[in-house]
């Protein structure tokens, strides 16, 4: 047994790059693909990270770059959650013990770390267009570096994967889509697309998978030379494939599959009889989401995206209450008055935004339309022109691909319809692609559009309630983050919400006013204790709306008042933005008025916190910053008396 | 001959609402359709609008309009510019003399005019998903009203369409998607999809469309009714359409076609047939774009969106030089130099956005993807990884569209990819839909990301030439306008352009300084004359950047010059909100620093003159504004000096 373990960890540590894979055998890669998976469950359950997507996607990963040489050819990771045990045999696995912290490995593809990584990436449906622009760029260049696309079928049913497929059949050269099948978006795959995958894939056996791969590999050599007839006999050869591949046919991409995506042998047969055809190809993989972990194998949902965690499957997590869980509870509130016709929407992400709650609760007005945030906008302006209220849930970077749908179907109509914005702000771990820094500025410019963002748990509850009385677009922006503990005692927060009004939350008489939008506050209030001790004592408001801009932040101005406003989010075109903008359309100075934002630059990932701070909204730099201004305008003493 | 004149005039004549359309016979209604048809032709020849679009529906419409109820059921037109028959027979045919003109009827479904437009639209892709937003509501409410959607073949390959279609068989009800085929999306439809319709379309011929709409009506009852088997004896029955269906047959959609879009007597029977349906289906149609006037039957694309002509075909354009028109010869310049691997990429707009011009030169640098923004970017975003040069052109209101694949995958990335923007600003006739008001504030958000205007040809010319070499992420805007006359004899305006840096066209010593961003410095220019007639010197400044900010405008109100800052964009988030945001980090006073841009509201179709004016960054406002502020600020005769 001890042998055994000492063996293992040899295999995985002599693993510096792909050139160490192709040395081994097949029962060798066998063997390493399950050193490869202990090392993940034991380095995510310290630091958190996406765990299930990982855990399935080793063998293929390895049959990969056993067949390809992706220090030339190309590598593209769909959404990119995927790609752990990629980083792990391209020189990475070191770094592991920092996974998706400061100084470490990103959890998603990141140039900047290696030259493996293509593309930076994080959202989903883009790498079979950037896989398709790269093969135009290289057909240009006269190269023949092939060209991967791995993704999975949740990814490929958004709208960009598909209008990306429509395109592909014109690449006169090859490129391959590995569709990587584990029936699983992040939580159950919605739509046509999944059901008939699940169907096939409920009605195939392993032998059938085995048999599949074994005609593909039998046929390809006469496919790839164009002999005559051999694509006719291939389909003949393999009928239980044909209606999973019908879709792509319809498209006259060639399909080939399914087979079975945890056979390395099979696998590695199977990309070598793909690699050199000189047309775009699609193979279809059935794997399982957290295989080999068997509480990610049970509840790939859960362990798509998790934080620290015991190996018996506990979390570590401090069980604090989050902003998201407080949506879920509100949303069933709301819902329970018959008369709201609330509806909720989500784009795969019912656990991440809390709707699994509203999901139990009310069924029949639970919407999962998949990974399809474009879609999921324009039917909620559907419902909205029948009389329904849709509560729309999205992460804020999601929200961005269904701009044009908030913009063009919604706010232009002036429809009822509430944006709850989750993952607002910084997100900590999961980095730049994940940051929701643009949501402010995308939705402000919106004529009819109300924007505005809680501050404590019920504040979230007020600004739900508020939205679903308020017959206009409502945004409600909030973060990944637990709820404040340094705020319960403050009587202004429970407050109703009413359009454009600010809460103070301090005696009003200070020189210096700290105006705090949405989330920050907790550690806007801190600041203001830190500045307090240092002998300088600030008021705080907490405005609540970005839109419209409460008209007492601009008198406090015109009162010579010194005011610093915060948020988080990018400088340019937020919150700050739109106070400014308010006091020159008022004629009043802005000399007094500081921004306290992120600045223009992608924040690494890190901790919330750090980030905060990085964004000059955390508490430290905000006294830091109100500090430094206060003695560069000579004001110090007069904010002091 | 004048008799029947006459009759034909009395038939169009007495329709004033779709309930007078089923008073009339098989026959009638075949006339009618040819004098609304007549009526469309003539009026667009004087006001300018969508004619081929139009011309192939009419129909279709008539057929719909004579099946279904729309005064309670629900018609939704896909992008809308389709709809001007179903205009003329609900009510409006009096205000088409104004058709896109201040007053007069608009040229896209506007709900504001009547209870039959459902949806203000001017997009493409979103009218399955309304449709099956619509259908989820009327099922919460119980209500069995019927839902039409109507989309071109160009728009189902759109990503926002496949979403819904994916989405679509889960909806437990009728729901109807008119699927109007005329194998041209603007332009040629590209992608795979349109390769097969375009093939069956070819192989079908009169009589095989006849029998199969034959044979979908006999069979429609059984199937109706769910008799055993009917589906199975249906597809046996129709053995031409299977190719054209398998992309629904392959999402589990219920596919019925194809048909002749042109038989209204076999429409009436199809809808009726289809009309009870319990669940979504497909009605495929062949129409011809143009129909029934040649020139636009001939050359569909160039009045796929047309100004006004002669009824022989010429047009009464001033064939004065656009911006688009420079964009396409600037392009071919750059992409002579054979080192400069330009790629120019357009999403079904060559004629639009002066791209036709460059790929009758470079065909093998040019790049049609369709209706489909959010793949342009990302093929773009793969090309740039290569070290292609790839110039994305899209209209600034379709860009919207895609504003995630260039946050995420360009601008992240830092990748040299150049926006071409067309149609920035207010865009005349075309009206709220097709505005592009929020590129700035979108694209400003972007770390790494360029932004810059041309003011003229010369500059629009040194614009690309300056985006061509500059590393990074570039957006260049400019309107849907012919070239300024008022700017040729002004130096400044051929200086290279250079990062940041703004150019002057006046002395520089007066106190009050006219800050123009983009095409309004033409408008800017005549301002300054006014003002100068009245007493008032400015300088105008033509900034060129509004990413990044020229640090000379801070300069110019550090020395407490008055600053008008001007944009044919929103004021909210647009270059003058980057102005104060700059202003506020050098920490210099805003008092002095207006903004006149759009105000918070959607501006309606007019001439673009008009609506500058409305923006407050047409000539006359300009210098009321300008005046009133001076006045305001009892700085007249200071600046009068």
């Amino acid at each position: 047994m001890n042998d055994r373990e000492t063996e293992k960890q040899t295999l995985l540590d002599a693993i510096n790059s792909p050139e160490d894979i192709r040395q081994l055998s097949i029962p060798q890669l066998g063997e390493l693909a399950e050193q490869i998976r202990d090392f993940i469950v034991s380095t995510v359950s310290d630091t958190g990270g996406h765990l299930a997507s990982n855990l399935g996607t080793i063998e293929a990963t390895l049959a990969m770059h056993y067949v390809f040489d992706f220090s030339k050819d190309y590598l593209l990771w769909d959404v990119g959650h995927q790609c752990y045990a990629h980083k792990i045999i391209t020189g990475r696995k070191d770094k592991f013990s920092l996974l998706r912290k400061e100084g470490g490995v990103s959890g998603f593809p990141e140039p900047s770390e290696s030259s493996y990584d293509r593309f930076r990436v994080g959202h989903a449906g883009t790498s079979i267009a950037t896989g398709l622009g790269i093969g135009w760029g290289l057909m240009d260049q006269g190269r023949d570096d092939k060209v991967v696309s791995f993704v999975g079928d949740g990814s490929i049913v958004n709208g960009a994967s598909f209008e990306a497929l429509n395109n592909l059949p014109g690449l006169p050269r090859q490129m391959l889509v590995v569709l990587n099948d584990n029936n699983m978006s992040i939580d159950v795959t919605r739509g046509a697309v999944a059901k008939i995958f699940s169907k096939i894939r409920l009605n195939s056996t392993y032998e059938e998978l085995n048999r599949t791969a074994k005609t593909i590999i039998e046929h390809m050599p006469l496919i790839g030379k164009q002999v005559e007839g051999a694509v006719q006999r291939f389909k003949k050869a393999i009928r239980m494939q044909q209606s999973a591949g019908q879709l792509f046919e319809s498209l006259n991409l060639s399909y080939f599959g399914p087979v079975n995506g945890h056979d390395i042998g099979s696998l590695i047969e199977l990309f070598t009889a793909l690699k050199d055809l000189d047309h775009p190809a699609v193979l279809h993989i059935y794997t399982n989401k957290g295989k080999g972990y068997k509480p990610a194998g049970d509840n790939p949902s859960k362990y798509h995206s998790t934080g620290p965690f015991y190996i018996n499957g506990e979390s570590k997590k401090s069980g604090k209450k989050s902003y998201t869980k407080v949506l879920g509870e509100a949303l069933c509130e709301i819902a329970a008055d018959k008369n709201s016709g609330v509806a909720a929407i989500t784009a795969a992400m019912p656990e991440g935004t809390g709707l699994n709650i509203f999901r139990d609760h009310f069924p029949d007005k639970y919407y999962d339309v998949g990974i399809c945030e474009s879609a999921a906008v324009d039917m909620a302006a559907g419902m909205a022109k029948t009389g329904l209220t849709p509560f729309v849930c999205l992460y804020s970077t999601f929200l961005q691909r269904a701009f044009d749908q908030i913009a063009h179907d919604i706010a232009q109509q002036n429809l009822h319809v509430v944006f709850c914005i989750d993952r607002a702000g910084v997100v900590g771990d999961d980095g730049p692609t994940h940051h929701g820094m643009l949501d402010i500025g995308m939705l402000r410019m919106l004529p009819n559009m109300i924007l505005c963002a809680p501050a404590s748990g019920e504040e979230m509850r007020s600004a739900l309630m508020y939205a679903e009385k308020t017959k206009a677009p409502v945004g409600i922006r909030y973060p990944r983050d637990v709820l404040p503990e340094n705020l319960s005692d403050i009587e202004s927060l429970s407050e109703d919400f009413e359009t454009g009004k600010s809460v103070l939350l301090s005696a009003g008489d200070a020189d210096v006013v700290l105006v705090s939008y949405g989330a920050v506050l907790t550690e806007v209030v801190e600041a203001a204790k830190i500045l307090e001790q240092s002998g300088l004592r600030c008021d705080v408001l907490n405005a609540r709306f970005a839109k419209p801009i409460d008209p007492q932040i601009v008198e406090l101005a015109r009162e010579g008042k010194m005011l610093f406003c915060l948020e988080d989010h990018g400088a340019a075109a937020g919150f700050c933005s739109a106070v400014l903008e308010e006091l020159s359309k008022a004629g009043v100075s802005s000399e007094n008025v500081f921004c306290l934002a992120a600045p223009d630059e992608y924040i690494d990932k890190a901790s919330r916190k750090t980030q905060l701070e990085r964004c000059c909204v955390g508490s430290e730099e905000i006294s830091r910053q109100v500090q430094a201004r206060i003695r560069d305008n000579n004001l110090y003493e007069k904010a002091h008396t």
